[in-house]
């Protein structure tokens, strides 16, 4: 049996270029989708993670604005600095950069974000309203994932989909996505955290299987069936002494000794991580719409 | 073995015994809970739960006020009257019964209603804050289910629960609910529903299974493992000419069938029922102590 590789590199290019026509197309009725991000302190991979955004954004015609404060920032200055960005005609999308600095509520900060600016989904207004089946901002992850299996024409119909990690951010979204009435949806879907007990008995009943755990390489060959669809959220550094950095990226899923069971996987890198910061720019883009 | 009756009548008095109490106690600091029930229609089942809702209100000491609108009464109206109670001091809970006429829209009231005074949990915020995991309003029939399983000290961590049922009232706050980190979450949870394929497969992993399906005893003993723990949410009528009224009531799970390889089991009536007005009763309570 083939594995086949499911890249989503492959999809989230596919997605920009539709995105980047659809963007251009907006101009004609004067309107230019504006993300600002929100950067708090100076933490080197948060501060990848803003390049990356805004470099995406001025990719496809979207504008971006990037505020940058140092760490002893107050909350309330950031909460006004939010106020000010929800009263903004030419902003479509605020984002702050987490994690934040321990002196100031990241949920007090989610909060405030007005819902129909919150492009990442993590508002309870937003969570909720997936939840119930209603039209929202989801998680950009959680639904990066969604448009890999469409891409890839992988039914979730009736299918039993196993999670394993239960954050705000990937597990819980994804699990309240995989159960609606949808086209995407419709799945069996169990889900699985630190405290489950003889997790290798569930992961084995997984036709798809979805990892998000942070823990390097976590999900072994034993532990899958055969044809299995693997999609590995998983960003790890581990030590490797053969490569320049001196690291080697892993995901939470043992890639190579599970290759061999699943009838399709995702890769580390260029698989689930390409597509987060794609669905942000839909998720921008789908916001500026209100302006129409 | 001896099958455990989760008698949910025993465990509804025992709580509302308390409330009760505590309630009393609040008359010290000049507060009476408050609670609005809107009725649009004449369906009978509609009004008979409007009435025990009243009722257990005034056995406790809450005040309730009830409006009754015709059917024929404008979505305007109605929510006209919903900001007129979110402005009300007297009022702590705001419930509008379920179902409304088709050309009212259920998610234009339900958002209309302040999520601080949203005692049934159904607002997107309230259901969006409980999967974060924030302190929210919890829909009465899952934070009832809870209770059951804390008053007979029946353990979530670490066991397998599996829901069969979607339903934005039952299955989808319980799933939500039993995933959390904490004392009775921290449970594998598998959410089932119809287009699961292979039902029993997956109903014969439930240590714990809870059933709301709405329908009459689809769940039968081959269905279930030895030593399950089941919670039976559906309340039926099946015809029964040997009854007075020509019909009995039969929760979704085949009861004596099932009672012989369980360890414990709520009843059809008595088991969850009880408990759904009593936790609209602590919840119109809690929702009163702001006024503190």
């Amino acid at each position: 049996m083939e594995t086949k590789i499911l890249s989503g590199k492959k999809v989230a290019n596919f997605l920009k270029s539709n995105l980047k026509e659809k963007i251009s197309e907006l101009k004609n009725d004067g309107i230019v989708p504006g993300l600002a991000v929100i950067l708090v302190g100076d933490n080197p991979a948060s501060k990848i993670y803003v390049n990356s955004k805004t470099n995406a954004c001025s990719k496809l015609g979207i504008f971006s604005k990037t505020l940058i404060y140092s760490d002893d920032t107050s909350e309330k200055k950031i909460l006004e600095v939010i106020d000010g960005l929800n009263n903004d005609k030419t902003i479509d999308g605020i984002l702050v950069q987490m994690p934040l600095p321990s002196h100031i509520d990241e949920s007090k900060i989610i909060n405030r974000i007005l819902p129909k600016k919150d492009v990442d989904g993590f508002h309870p207004i937003n969570v909720g309203k997936l939840v119930i089946g209603e039209d929202a901002f989801v998680s950009c992850t959680p639904a990066g994932i969604i448009e890999i299996l469409k891409y890839y024409k992988i039914s979730t119909e009736g299918k039993h989909v196993v999670i394993v990690g239960r954050s705000n951010i990937v597990g819980k979204p994804m699990l309240n996505l995989l159960y609606q009435k949808s086209e995407f949806g419709n799945a069996t879907v169990t889900i699985c955290h630190s405290r489950t007990k003889n997790l290798e008995e569930i992961t084995k009943l997984a036709d798809i299987l979805i990892v998000a755990t942070g823990r390097a390489e976590m999900i072994t060959a034993d532990m899958v069936k055969n044809g299995v669809v693997i999609v590995d959220v998983g960003i790890n550094r581990i030590e490797d002494s053969t490569k320049k950095k001196g690291y080697r990226l892993v995901g939470d899923v043992d890639f190579e000794g599970v290759k061999e069971k699943a009838s399709a996987i995702t890769p580390v890198p260029g698989g689930v991580g390409p597509m987060t910061i794609t669905m942000l720019m839909m998720n921008t883009y789908k916001s500026s719409l209100r302006k129409k």
